[in-house]
């Protein structure tokens, strides 16, 4: 079996996770890592046999390329992907940008005859999925996303850039009916004044609407777990029937699990028409490896 | 805008609240509903301004028929109304039966350019989406499916088969890891052995795996509640990584969410190419009404 050739471009958390499930996966093959310049030499002794270059043209043969970046850097490395003629997997995760990004890499992906699948990671991503699910299982009602406990990649990144702020944490815990409490761990630099940067955190656009708790710790890596969750709850009528209960809940390793669902995404991308695609707009079928009336007999 | 005209074949406890699925859905409109001969009249004086016929083609323009029948009538109903140009929706159950079922439909769903979505209940269905979204976020591991507590409408049927049974419940109660307790409620005929009839019940092959608990109750219409539930758990690894953890459970009356599941799958059989669909195979879009792009913004 011919397996897929992929190449992961960037090679931070996900990055890594990725090279880990694009190993596991029985149709995927790892073509190699795209790094910047000064990071190429310390990756090639991390990883092992994997060819790690500076830029994705000088790997042979790719079919799709996974973009581990952040977020920011993801619609142009897309578009420039996709007219390379290279199928193209992001978790880009802003979603108030969701609609206009897919709408950009559209007709890129139509006129290279490739596919684009955006936003693949937990969420958006499989939430969306279940979003999806709840609304039509009852159409009128609320749905609560509760995330964490867990670090907020945003989150914390915001505070690393204020002044006097050596290392952060920020952590987001569900206080429940979508409503967040956000546990910051500030390491500070020895001149920095901590009330002043206290204050600088809670006037954050990212603080400012929730409840924010901050600690100053002498050591914030020892603080660092991966682990993530989320609780997706909905409370609705289906037809004229009220009080149907729904809830998914899940308690993961964050980069692991988005990793894994990149390259479903992947998979699924390649049995789908030229274009761009968020999750629910696949069938969830193709993003399973296996024969397909075998799924259906052994999933269905 | 005009609305898709449907019948209700059957008109048993799916069929009632698929009519207030039908009602309360903005893009269908209620056409009739067909019955056999004898229940026509006692159905007309519960259904005001509906029409209540008895076979299909006396109803005009219909655009879809979703099959309220016991399973075992489902397939060569499914067969004739495909025949006749029109969609259809069932919730067929019989799992080991699926792909069979499917394979049949297909060529006649497409030789008659129409769509035919099958097993579009919550298990199967629902339950099969959540199971193939936890295979492909964490391939290796377990998923368990675990039902009830609530009725079972097939272990209903084998008890009130028994002879000198009046009436009868088989609750399906969950003992975790996918095993369940068939809790048997039965109201025995004035001549009945009730020794015998309980060793009928356990020996019967619905029974016969099971830990089954038989009471003899005066009145079993007075234990009869229409919810259910299911809690499906899967811990397993992606990539590398285990110990991902992923739950969802569902409290709810079931007849009402069966219906409401089965209009989101005549609505998402509108959208696609003719042929015969499981729920896995059709993206999850599809089952919502609403604008793409606008679906998009608000739920991925």
């Amino acid at each position: 079996m011919k397996r897929y050739q992929a190449a992961i471009i960037g090679y931070g958390n996900i990055g890594r996770f990725l090279v880990e499930a694009i190993e596991t996966a029985p149709d995927f093959q790892l073509a190699g890592v795209v790094r910047r310049p000064e990071s190429v030499q310390k990756s090639s002794a991390q990883l092992k046999g994997v060819p790690v270059v500076t830029a994705l043209s000088e790997l042979d043969a790719v079919d799709v390329a996974f973009l581990a970046l952040p977020s920011r850097l993801v619609p142009k490395a897309a578009a420039e992907v996709l007219a390379m003629g290279i199928n193209t997997v992001d978790s880009y995760d802003v979603h108030s940008d969701l609609v206009n990004y897919r709408q950009q890499l559209e007709p890129i992906a139509k006129n290279h005859g490739k596919t684009s699948v955006i936003a693949a990671g937990w969420d958006p991503g499989t939430d969306s999925l279940i979003r999806c699910l709840f609304q039509f299982m009852a159409p009128q009602g609320i749905t609560y996303t509760n995330f964490g406990p867990g670090m907020s990649m945003g989150h914390t990144t915001a505070v690393k850039a204020i002044p006097g702020v050596i290392d952060a944490l920020s952590l987001t815990v569900p206080v429940g009916t979508g409503l967040h409490r956000r546990m910051v761990y500030v390491q500070l630099a020895p001149e920095a004044d901590p009330k002043g940067v206290e204050q600088a955190i809670k006037q954050d656009p990212y603080f400012i609407n929730d409840e924010t708790v901050v600690t100053f710790v002498p050591q914030v890596q020892d603080l660092i777990d991966m682990g993530h969750g989320v609780l997706l709850e909905r409370k609705g009528a289906s037809g004229r029937t009220h009080n149907q209960q729904l809830k998914f809940e899940m308690r993961i390793n964050n980069p692991a699990l988005t990793a894994q669902v990149m390259v479903a995404a992947a998979r699924a991308g390649f049995k789908q028409q030229p274009g761009c695609y968020t999750m629910i707009e696949i069938p969830v079928i193709d993003y399973l490896f296996g024969e397909r009336e075998k799924i259906i007999g052994s999933l269905v």
